[in-house]
């Protein structure tokens, strides 16, 4: 199973009669899709149906919880005490498990939104939040971190599966840290270079730098984003090319050997 | 067990940097906690709180869920189409669902709150949304609703344990339904008479109007209040003598029988 | 100035990350605008850019207050205590004058949103709590309500001046109500026959009912909508053909002969 | 009039169901209230109840604006862009003139809430956000401020007449800056300690800091608080005291010379 690859984004975004994001022709590219639990976009109904779309196309479901602000998208940082953090992260994952129970699927991994999850990968204290909340809400859900963050040093330390995933059109500086949008190089729009960015880093296994060098980790999964116009054909390209290369492009849980 | 009956109060309806209610007192009382799920009352911590608090009594746990009305608490009655009301009840319910796992501990039944339990108790076609998505939530979760109640009739019918339940303080129409507030006699605010009100409509086996009429109906559970300044005195006294009256007083999933 | 008539819309109706309708091109046609008050959309920076957006092409700005319902967009029936909604009103149109006023500008009419405006024309008591909202927070802000309606007859005795609108895309009852949505006939869908319907309106001076039965009243604003494929098209339309017909399209205001 | 000297508190700080502080008691107190509009605490019906009752003891008032984040209470950090909060910060503004207006008053300071006020006196681009907005929402409004604060100069150079606040009940560093919550000596908890503190403050003509340094400035306004079991009789003690010491306790705008 090691050429065993996943593709992820995330999904589910609406928000009562706002549309938001191509989720019909990316669940027929992806593999996995994190989905929104309210707290900075989707809601109820919208989480119910973007279930039952995902598991109607075979994608696997993850919880992709946020900070309360809705306005913000979860894209502005809060200073949010541990113990409230913990509970509002439960909250969520609890409300997508439920949603997903009640037709007939389960979530099977846990990512974080945002300025969180851009919070929990350079703050240890942080990530330990995120993983023990995990944990709490399921010792048998994966963690889906970036490769080479504290946030998924913390998810193995508290017990869970880690999925470690690259971003298919952001450059990645020599300590695995993302180059800063608005730096030169730091975005890959074309699709043929992101797909042989990922290809490379497949290969060589590990994190490849502006610079060429070799950050060595394990990758278990691809995430592609849904926004912008090119976004479903760059998605397309990226899953053909590594169908093409040999990779088998599987749901999360499928490359995690579960 | 046919002299087991259970006492039931709404807890957790804290919110942020606002308390309300007496929980700590009341938990001392009552047997299950019908816990505020955040749309119209309780944050995540207030619920992990009330969790842990009614654990360490005892307490069995509900889900308490209402209308996405946090400033009206819930009490102004909403027009919300069908699928969006039962993926708003999943929610909350899972939500609640996890918080009681991440504690080591199950949510056994749910009741709607405020506007949305009346409403769900006269609306055959709401009733049923509410018990389905209850269904949907957990097969095996109790629908806590007003004996004689629309919303005691759809959880039969979808299958669920049904607890029905008699308010202390409130005097009963010979139809079964409760006396209007503002009408002479609605509310029984003396607690020797609300004791008298329960323990005669628990020996004559059914709801016991004004007028003094008996309509024939099963009671697991006496529902009582946590507001104002007599409430967990009276709380205490009905607890006390049921006691004394040879009553058995029981979480709820005892005294179904569970 | 008997020929002058106004062209409304419903506009700021995006929501944070969610951008909805085609403000720029609606700006280009309509001669006042309806700016959602953050309550069931619409936030403080998109108000902002659409009053200067607003201003930069010479539209008149009126607030359009609705029920605290982002998520149901206003359009879910609530029941709200008179003094909260009066309240409720107040503030969202305080909010929106003073950032017109941030802007150098002035909000000079008000029209409720979705399912408040819908339950305003139809309720005298909620109907005079919208108009003496509106008085308490300008006596000079104008009153946009349907011909015929209850909201309209509440705005005169308020002592508001009002401006009564008309549906370009909607067919009416002889008794002035809208036919209701899914009944034959209900919705104009035809540019052509939206136009041929209001300049009969205009011309025969009051609603014309499907059946060609006329209901004498002054009509000051056209209202179209923004949404759907369209919508712009058929609103140029519209603009056009009363231009031709020799009206002069104007901003509320001046049709009121302020 | 140079021994004038203003008294300030939050008030309004309930929201729906949830009552806080001892707005009544230190309504008699006060002589200027700081009013929440509606972001992290207080809903428009709080807010015009509480202008009435402001209104009805003469004391002058205030917009309280917060970050949108009522389940912090407003105490979160959050990095809001400046052109988003300087719409929000208008947006709060206005709803309170207008449900002043709506009652006769107006609205005559502002002074930003919680995790807002604090970053706003540290950070001088958040202060020059905080400041120009006030400035946009009325150019006679006052910016109440601490006294040495980064928030109170850009009050100054935004051309607005800034009323300088201490507070009773904290210590301060030489540099101005409170002593940190935490540290010893940072709270005067004791009423006497509190008046005397202030006494020698204004006596001095500065901040007078924990080892009995001066920084001299202009003080206009004592902020006393309505938590807590002792901050009524606190700021009694207080406001008598100034009295007897010879100062007129009056509405800011009086202080400032307005």
């Amino acid at each position: 199973m090691s050429r065993a690859i996943n593709l992820n984004a995330d999904l589910g975004e609406s928000f009562g009669p706002w549309p938001m994001g191509s989720d019909d022709a990316l669940l027929a590219v992806v593999r996995s899709a994190n989905i929104a639990c309210g707290f900075h976009a989707g809601d109820p109904l919208v989480m119910r149906r973007t279930v039952r779309a995902a598991g109607a196309n075979g994608v696997s479901l993850g919880a992709h919880p946020g900070f309360p602000d809705l306005q913000g998208f979860g894209r502005r940082q809060m200073k949010v005490p541990a113990d409230e953090l913990a509970a509002m992260l439960i909250y969520q994952i609890g409300a997508l498990q439920a949603i997903a129970a009640a037709e007939g699927q389960t979530v099977s991994h846990v990512k974080p939104h945002g300025a969180l999850n851009n919070m929990a990968c350079a703050d240890a204290a942080l990530a330990r939040v995120v993983a023990e909340a995990t944990a709490a809400a399921g010792r048998d859900l994966i963690l889906l971190a970036p490769a080479c963050s504290l946030l998924a040093e913390a998810g193995v330390k508290a017990g869970l599966q880690v999925g470690l995933e690259v971003f298919a059109d952001r450059a990645y500086c020599n300590d695995g840290q993302l180059v800063p949008r608005g730096q030169p190089g730091a975005m890959i729009h074309d699709a043929e270079a992101a797909l042989a960015h990922v290809l490379t880093m497949l290969e060589r296994g590990g994190l490849v730098s502006l610079d060429g060098s070799l950050l060595p980790t394990a990758i278990h999964s691809i995430c592609v984003h849904g926004d912008g116009p090119q976004a479903v054909a760059s998605a397309c390209r990226i899953r053909d090319g590594l169908t093409a290369a040999g990779y088998a492009v599987l749901p999360l849980p499928a490359v995690l050997g579960q």
